[in-house]
């Protein structure tokens, strides 16, 4: 473990431990940090883990720091990965010019065009390379779920319908369900993928279900007063309509009042935890 | 309200609201922005209030994101006001060069030498000219308890210690027990007090509670891997020592593992919240 993960800082947090770590990064190519929370339990065995996607603009810190969620996982027994949302290091032209592309915007997409397809590979390193190597160096049981915000609601969601054996189950806060059909999506789609929208569909949870079908157990969540609503970057009744059109077993929570921050994440990430504990 | 509160933001969580206001202090002489969660109790009836006095470098927000404990206040039907850590918007000479002197750092003292004097009244701030504002303004009962990290939880045992019949009960995090004899206090205090010591004893835990006896109920947790505790600049020794001179209530935790971080604030948060609401 030495070998390949260099710790960068380790905290006490409900009797477990926060771990930041730092790796090159080859499906990347360039070094990466994560954090993983620990809980007590996995002292003296292994743990499920819970994969954590995280929205525009954050790293691998704001979910750890803000969403309040390690008292849970402490009770539970839940490990808790937290990725990074692009590659970092890497200067190429216009990367850190806009909030919703380039860094901190990877969008858990394999990116096909030039200059991006050269590290843009962020599904193959939260699907592939990121789990082969945390299987090997952390008390891991195998069990895993996958939830996420916003962009990282959206990587949840296409990340669990490409892979249904792979993750018991998936939820999200906020998602950015149908991308080929907001502003966001198409801006990063664009310019990941290239013009032709077809290869979109890849990539796009609504296109994804109705193709292959819906996640076995979906939990969602949707602030009332998020301004990303308002502003058509969500659309989670696309999801509803998707999964009602295959039979898919949805539950789509609205939440009066609350928005699109930590805030409104903190306030039920103990329900999203405990509905992926009990499909473990 | 809205002649004398500028509502800077809103956030729904776990059912109250966070709000931000800026507003402008006279005892500061500048404006200033505080945090305030009221839980979903205050819609109906008026609730206690927790004061939370953060440590150097932090504003009003680092403990609403970081601490978790608005689950707890929502639960209990409490109030949290986080007040700044210092003046802001002035531009003293040298008043950003240090983390722990100037903005950021105000130790909640009422500064007499300049040029601090003419803004550096964190003590007048907090016990007198922020409570008139917000007892004003919120449907707040009157019952009071304190607490704060570090040097906020110094701020809060010399708040407590000047009134003893304003707070029901005083908690710490890591506090700076004894600044008189520790590298940050004698840097603060020779700044905004002088070079007189004598001076410096109204200002410290230990110097007033071996003069006027001991709050009556005291919580206070210590990690056991805090740099800070090492280096000496917290000495909870030292308050356990002037406690156990005047027969005073202290109840000192040391939690072993933990640093100096909100990491160990959120691990144990819920204990001082539920011991605030047993003193009220």
């Amino acid at each position: 473990m030495t070998d390949t993960l260099e710790l960068v800082s380790e905290n006490k947090s409900f009797g477990g431990w926060l771990r930041r770590y730092r790796h090159r990064s080859e499906v990347l190519d360039c070094d990466m940090v994560f954090g993983i929370y620990l809980p007590p339990q996995a002292e003296t065995q292994s743990v499920p883990l819970l994969w954590w996607l995280s929205g525009l603009t954050c790293t691998d810190e704001n979910f750890m720091q803000k969403a309040g969620a390690h008292r849970v996982a402490a009770e539970l027994g839940m490990a808790i990965i937290c990725p990074d949302t692009s590659p970092r290091g890497t200067d190429l032209p216009g990367e850190h010019d806009s909030y919703d592309f380039g860094s901190g915007a990877g969008f858990y997409v394999d990116a096909t065009e030039a200059p991006w397809n050269q590290h843009y590979h962020m599904y193959s390193y939260v699907v592939d390379e990121l789990p082969d190597l945390v299987h090997n160096a952390f008390p891991l049981s195998g069990q895993e779920a996958i939830s996420g915000h916003s962009m990282g609601g959206h990587g949840a969601l296409v990340c669990a319908l490409h892979n249904p054996e792979r993750y018991q189950s998936v939820s999200a806060f906020a998602p950015i369900c149908h991308p080929l059909n907001c502003s966001w999506g198409e801006k990063a789609f664009g310019g990941y993928l290239g013009d032709d929208r077809d290869t979109w569909k890849a990539w796009d949870a609504c296109e994804l279900i109705r193709a292959n079908g819906a996640p076995h157990s979906l939990l969602v969540d949707q602030g009332g007063a998020d301004n990303f609503l308002e502003a058509g970057q969500l659309q989670p009744e696309a999801l509803e309509a998707a999964c009602g059109e295959v039979g898919g077993d949805l539950t789509l929570r609205h939440q009066p009042g609350y928005d699109h921050s930590y805030f409104f994440i903190a306030s039920f990430i103990e329900d999203h935890l405990r509905f992926h504990f009990r499909h473990l």
